[in-house]
C-alpha cells in the first residue's frame, strides 16, 4: 500500500492503528496548536529532542506540510481533540473542529523503524498481536517551555535478551524517529507501575527471557497538552499516525 | 584556557577572533530577537537544519542559557546589532541595547569541530594563519518561515585533495554543528565569484593541490535578518562566537 492509498482508506472511514502498514515509508505523530501555542510547542521539542523529533511544521492554518500531500483534518484513522488539556472527542475526521489559526506540527514516530527491527531479525510482539504499541507515561518530566511541561511518555517493546544490542544498533540510526532506547529493563525506574496497563494502547504479552526496551515516544507532546491545560489542540489518537510522504530511508545515519 | 576564562578575557575587552580557542568546548552562534520573531526564526532554523542546528534557546529575557553560563551581553568578543536588517553598530557590549523582550538563539559553530580535523591530520588553515575563517553568501536560497528568508552562507576550509575524504569522515560525525561539507570543490555553483572575497572573515590562501571545502555557516540566520529586514537584532561579529560550557563531545554521533 502507498501512503496515497492508506490515507483514502482512512478518509474512507478505516480506523486501525498504522503499524505495519506502509513499509517503507515514514509515519509521525500530529499536533496541532493555535498559533499562540505554536512558539511554545517548537520550543518543546527543541528542548525534548529525544521524545519530539520534529520532521515538519506546516503553515499557519495548512492541511498539508512538506511531507504530507495528503488532508490532515481526515486522512488519518483517528483523532483526539482536546478543550483546555480534557480530551473531548475521538473521532476520524476533525473537518468540524479546523481552525484557520492552527499550526500543524509533525514528530517522528517509532513505527518508523519497526520494518528495519524485523528485517535485522528483532521480532516485534505488537505486529505478530495485530494490536497497537503499549505506550506509559513515565515518572520523567520533560524540559519545560513556556506554557508547555509534562512527562515524558515512552513506548515498549519486549525483546529477547540476545537481540537487546541488535535493537539498540538497529534504531540508533533513526534519531529523527526517536532513535536509540531511553530504558532497557527495570521499568519501575521509569516510574510505570504496571506494564499490563499501559496509558496508551494495548498490552502485550513479556515471555520469559524477553526485557521490556523503552522508546521516548511522540505521544509526549499530547500528554504535554494534557498537563498544561492547552486552549484546544488536535493529535492523532495513539498509535493512528500520520503516513508521511516521506521514505524511512531519508531519516537514517550512517 | 576555560569558557569561563576566555569570557572573562572577551567581558575585558579582548577582541579576537575564537577559532582554535578553548579546544574541546562547543562554539556557539548566537543571534537574539524580539519574542515577536522567535516563532519564525525557531522554524527557519527547523527547515534549514544544516545551516542553522539549534543548540540552545534561552527564555525571553534572558542573558544566559542552559549552556551558557556567562552574561550573553558583553562575554561575546564581538557583536553586530541590526535595526531594520542594517547593521547599525560593531562593539564587544551590548548592554545598552539588551531589552526584556529579546530571546537568545544559539546555532552550532563548525569551530566546535575544527580540533577534530586537526587531531586527523587535516590542516586548517585560517587556524595556521591566525585569521578569521572566510565565509561566502550563495545562491542557494534558504527554505522560509513566515517574515524570515534569506541566503544559505557557507564557511570555506581548503583541503588537500587526499584529505578531502577524511576532512567528511570527521565533520560528519557532528551534526549539530554543521556536519559534512555541503559542498566540495567548484564554488561557482553555489554562486561564489570571487573566493578571494569572503562576505565575512578573511580571505585564506588556496594552495596548489587543495580544494575548497564548504561547510554551511550559521552566519545563515543573520543573512536572513539582513535580507529580511528584521526590525531588531544582535548577532555574534562574525568569527567571534559565544565560548559555552558544552563539551565538543556531547554532540558527538557514532
Amino acid at each position: 500500500m502507498t501512503p496515497d492509498e492508506a490515507r483514502a482508506r482512512f478518509r474512507g472511514g478505516l480506523r486501525v492503528p498504522t503499524a505495519g502498514l506502509c513499509p517503507g515509508w515514514t509515519q509521525a505523530n500530529l499536533l496541532v496548536v493555535p498559533r499562540a501555542y505554536a512558539y511554545d510547542l517548537l520550543l518543546f521539542a527543541q528542548r525534548n529532542p529525544r521524545a519530539c523529533p520534529v520532521l515538519d511544521v506546516g503553515d499557519e492554518g495548512a492541511v498539508q506540510t512538506s511531507i504530507f500531500r495528503g488532508d490532515l483534518r481526515t486522512d488519518l484513522p483517528g483523532y483526539v481533540v482536546y478543550e483546555n488539556g480534557v480530551p473531548v472527542a475521538e473521532l476520524s475526521d476533525v473537518t468540524a473542529f479546523w481552525r484557520a489559526d492552527l499550526v500543524p506540527f509533525l514528530f517522528g514516530c517509532s513505527f518508523t523503524f519497526e520494518d528495519a527491527l524485523v528485517r535485522a531479525g528483532v521480532p516485534v510482539r505488537h505486529l505478530e498481536a495485530g494490536s497497537n504499541v503499549p505506550m506509559y507515561r513515565t515518572g520523567i518530566p520533560c524540559r519545560p517551555a513556556g506554557a508547555l511541561s509534562g512527562p515524558l511518555v515512552v513506548s515498549m517493546r519486549p525483546v529477547p535478551a540476545s537481540l537487546v544490542a541488535m535493537a539498540v544498533r538497529v534504531t540508533s540510526r533513526y534519531p529523527a524517529v526517536h532513535g536509540a532506547p531511553i530504558h532497557v529493563g527495570e521499568s519501575e525506574e521509569l516510574g510505570i507501575r504496571d506494564l499490563k496497563a499501559p496509558d496508551f494502547g494495548d498490552p502485550v504479552e513479556i515471555r520469559p527471557g524477553e526485557v521490556p526496551v523503552f522508546w521516548a515516544c511522540g505521544v509526549t507532546t499530547q500528554a504535554a497538552a494534557m498537563a498544561s491545560g492547552v486552549r484546544f489542540a488536535i493529535g492523532h489518537a495513539p498509535g493512528h499516525m500520520a503516513i508521511t510522504d516521506a521514505r524511512d530511508s531519508d531519516y537514517i545515519v550512517p
